[in-house]
């Protein structure tokens, strides 16, 4: 079957981010024939103003973004939990990234992890992420979850990872992703 | 009873945002003794990265944005919704704001208005923002809800409320926030 | 393509209930080879007790009724919004329906319609009811909404729908309910 | 100060509920003047069917719930997550006790426990259940959640509560309602 790539978003811009580390390791978790791409710098994304689309259009940060959704098979959601919501600077990128015309997440393949140093593991950010898929007509698959609790504990000094729970969780996730993109793309013909 | 200052803090960029309408709307109706001041401006206020917290502290705006929270009375949400929840934009600036230490949304009465072009008026937005106001530990007020749907028909062509039913919403979710915030204050004693 | 049984459960008890009367205008519009089976009495579902589950097993009617999910090709949702959320008599039979073993909503294809008298025509509730929809690990369409606000003005004495925009969403959504439901079948093979 | 009476609503029929534990922990770590009441049986209370109260009034169950939650100077849900959200039960009896007129929850002070084998601990329980709360314009304290994750380890043999931070999450939730009932009462006057 054809390879698949996919698109990771991450929410978090700090460079010893526990979500980088989780990426990191769906990185190396993927199974063969699935890439996951590099990430997109987001912070060069500016603050959403639909006056500025108005007149100027897609600044050139979003125009990228944009596209490259687009032309990704699936999107890997990867970002922390802030004040029990998504991070503004993830959603601030959603915001214009999802603006007509050719919204690209729709339709589009869509897997959610993350990981927090509390014990809920951002269960209240990805169900609110939920419902921002629903706005952009994305599919994001229900199992299994990956929300990484107590994050301190699951990582050694560099940053890897070391629980094999954990990594089971990731494995299974990228897989059930992987699986779900194909089963979408199958019967799209 | 002493004067009481409104921080406003409104969602969108746009110059003729429905949401500015809102709130230019209020401020006219606002009671004596009620003044809803000038609301920050959000799109100073960079990404949330905690590296650069740690490493240069909180950046000017944001500086500035948390005293002005801090020496507020009271807090008015005034948004949009974008993708079925919180512009990132307002959210980023929550990200910011919030952050320990001193942290100043703490106990702080808010009020929350949205306006939107469909039905719903902002009801989903609305209900996320209401998440994060539990985590920052902020008092919003239940009732009534401003949901100004099909704002399209609400307002003249110079941007000036002319709905009365809204107008009374807007005039009665002032003055429930002015009251709140002086029953909470009266019990802090 | 064979035809498909589609399984309404239906949140509202009341005989005059806008969404009894949504329901019955799916059935009407539903296209050619689709059939929107008689609803379940959802009243003679006991209040969830894990206790009787563990010493007596499932009661009758709720055998029936997981054993209806598990038969139907799809399930639609038609029900009211109670203070914000899903009514308990929706939920408590989901609760029931859901427990494990042999979860018959695991993988199936749904669809979510609502009514009520104010404007956001169920909107909180429908959230709800998708986040539930991740833990049984259903499938529910995206689009298009049916969330009909004021319903009141949207129905006739005796019950009919006569509000064309109501009845193109309706028509629309068992459509794409319909679609998502054969597109599923298609790629499980 | 005058003594607070808390009227507790359990989420649970079942006998071994880890919620029933929390709830009897709760009774015992309540500081002096302040009693948790017996809860009510929320099993009596028939599925919500608004054509049974247009006919017959509140049956005696729902009225009794009625007139036992306006009685009280506060109330403290304590109830298990069942598919993401409030257990029809409980929701179910909220849907009755709610009813116009003289809505019992309007203004009252509410706490909220929840204990889950999972690690998050009923946190997608709680935010519904916040949702629903601003409906019914009641007012919850935000600090400290109790949301007890893998409960099967935080209780002995007997059902007794046998952690110790759990423990103190629990006094301080309590102590915690009891002053904001204290706080909202001297600022009625």
């Amino acid at each position: 079957m054809d390879d698949l790539n996919v698109l990771p978003l991450l929410g978090s811009l700090r460079q010893g981010s526990y979500n980088r580390m989780v990426l990191a390791a769906a990185r190396e978790l993927a199974p063969a024939g699935v890439t996951i791409l590099p990430e997109p710098e987001l912070r060069e994304i500016p603050p959403y103003d639909d006056d500025v689309r108005e007149s100027s259009g897609f600044p050139p940060a979003v125009q990228a973004l944009r596209e490259a959704i687009a032309a990704a098979d699936a999107v890997l959601f990867v970002s922390p939990e802030y004040n029990f919501s998504i991070p503004g600077l993830l959603k601030n990128a959603i915001d214009w990234a999802s603006r007509a015309p050719d919204q690209p997440f729709a339709g589009k393949p869509v897997g959610i992890m993350g990981a927090s140093g509390g014990p809920a593991g951002t269960a209240r950010m990805q169900y609110h992420l939920r419902q921002v898929l629903v706005f952009v007509d994305a599919l994001p698959i229900n199992k299994p979850e990956v929300m990484v609790g107590t994050a301190q504990s699951r990582f050694d000094n560099s940053g890897r990872l070391t629980d094999e729970t954990t990594e089971q969780f990731i494995r299974d996730h990228v897989a059930a992703l992987a699986a779900w993109t194909r089963r979408l793309a199958a019967s799209n013909g």
